[in-house]
């Protein structure tokens, strides 16, 4: 089989002019390129992997930070980014968070020596985002604002906020609990934050009480939401309309349900993410879906496309969401 | 900050011999050693991880290979292996299979082109297991016989399959019905299996009719599930137990449930694997729980001893399940 070598021979360049050429860096004269383009084609050089990637200087491993792959909607997140990195050439990398502040730093070392070619940043732990700034690397984040040079994929939010609130408006609901973070002083404020906001305001508009309560930082703890479900049920028996996330969502309504609460006459709910999870219920929920493959795929196509240096690529993207009418909301 | 190049002046030695002392390979006189020993102190050098993986020749990288990581068991695996390599000094790289044959291979390939320093093997697709052989390099498998040298890490599934059984049968079952893959000439078998031939061997001994069906391929999607847990029970009215994985168990429970069937009192339940999953279903469903967080420990030190050179590593490892009682099946 040729080598780099023989292609540098037969076309009588240095192995650096042909490196140069297939990596696509660096300036070489037109003429000189098609004597290399000759010599490959002769050869029949096909440039391994391994070689390329010296060449590049690229790991071709693109690293993907969450808060916990094993939460629905980061192991569906997860799964769809390795598919799609897999198709375009690259191996994925994991890291849980944990919400430790410390692995997205950490992370960015590994993009700074290279061992990885670039990042997904779906954890939203550290406020300093300064040092995201000047990396100059090819980062994306997944809701999140690190600054105007990184480009940031999500779903549109304030959409997702409005259509829960009003399919609990039209189910006719009277006193409503939301579970969401609103902003704090420890915590980041991520564009997801945007719905709580909206829900809060279109149900004021309707002039219907919404409480918002504080919610943890996504876990895949069945047990810690199904106690909180409890919990929240004793403190605000009166409710009749309840948004929040899948996992919460889903405990809240198995807690009802053993209260004897009838589902949808007594208590509506709508969940947010419409992962797998919530298929897992019965009646089938009511849930604004977040469209994971596509917001993955946008994120391959961007970090891929910072990669290889495609100087197009879009600053930031906002996907549509769509409800999705289950038995816990009036069908409409 | 002393590079190693300080080192190998300041003990007179060159870098090459350094790098043997620091990686524990190829012989260096003692007295070598002492004098790099102390120059190491001298000028208080630490080798960068960085430095340390060029001599080493590692990576330090492992990859996890699993069907899908979106699907719950293996997002929860896959979680815990991350976390668990992660507190050794490895990073994570995921591979989906989506059961192409030809990712395990693949993998193969990066492990002795050293991009990656190990691998744990979810995934059973391959059946020429020839290749795996005589490769000599880090694998751990999970659930799969890969031949004597590579060890494998399992949950001990006859019990598992004994414990379903039994509790359905206590729960006083007459008719039930298991999906489970059973030996097919274009699948793998794996340890795992030997759970539905136990529960078919205790359902027979105890003279109850018991019909086992050929499940796919676990699969994270819960629309799939529900659709074939309506064809069941179509085909099969007269089924007053099942048993099968979480997914499926769970949409059995919901399309039972939407029939207007009584659980437990006209169908009863098993899960199998017991992950976050089962945590969205009310009524709670009783299930035979795997230890995943430990498998998944147990698979991270396996492979990591082989990387780091431990001859004392454990061929095979067989952890046990428990059963947790929900309200699918009979309280005791």
């Amino acid at each position: 089989m040729a080598t780099i070598q023989d292609v540098a021979k037969h076309a009588h360049v240095g192995v650096g002019t042909v490196s140069r050429v297939l990596s696509g860096n660096g300036y070489v004269k037109q003429e000189t390129r098609d004597r290399i383009q000759q010599a490959i084609d002769e050869l029949d050089y096909t440039p391994n992997q391994m070689a390329r990637n010296l060449f590049f200087s690229r790991s071709q491993i693109v690293a993907v930070i969450v808060p916990e792959v094993g939460h629905p909607f980061f192991a569906q997140f997860v799964s769809a980014v390795e598919a799609a990195l897999c198709e375009k050439g690259y191996q994925t990398m994991i890291c849980n968070t944990y919400y430790e502040k410390n692995y997205e730093l950490r992370y960015l070392d590994l993009l700074k020596q290279k061992r990885v070619d670039g990042i997904i940043f779906g954890a939203h732990t550290t406020q300093d985002i300064s040092r995201y700034k000047d990396i100059k690397r090819p980062i994306v984040a997944l809701d999140r604002d690190l600054g105007e040079d990184i480009p940031c994929v999500m779903a549109d939010h304030e959409l997702g906020g409005r259509m829960a609130a009003e399919a609990l408006i039209r189910s006719g609901c009277q006193n409503v609990l939301q579970i969401g973070s609103t902003e704090t002083t420890d915590k980041v404020v991520t564009p997801s934050h945007i719905r709580y906001k909206v829900f809060a305001e279109v149900m004021e508009a309707h002039h219907i009480p919404c409480r918002t309560l504080e919610g943890k930082w996504p876990t895949a703890d069945a047990a810690f939401y199904q106690k909180e479900a409890k919990d929240l049920l004793l403190r605000f028996p009166d409710i009749d309309g309840f948004f929040a996330t899948d996992m919460m969502v889903v405990a809240m309504l198995c807690a009802a349900l053993a209260q004897g609460k009838r589902v949808p006459k007594e208590l509506k709910l709508v969940a947010y993410d419409g992962t797998y999870y919530i298929g897992a219920a019965y009646p089938q929920i009511t849930a604004v879906v977040q469209p994971i493959a596509q917001l993955a795929e946008k994120a391959v196509q961007l970090v891929v496309g910072q990669i290889e240096g495609d100087p197009a690529g879009e600053k930031s993207v906002r996907l549509p969401v769509s409800l999705c009418l289950g038995d816990t909301t009036a069908r409409e």
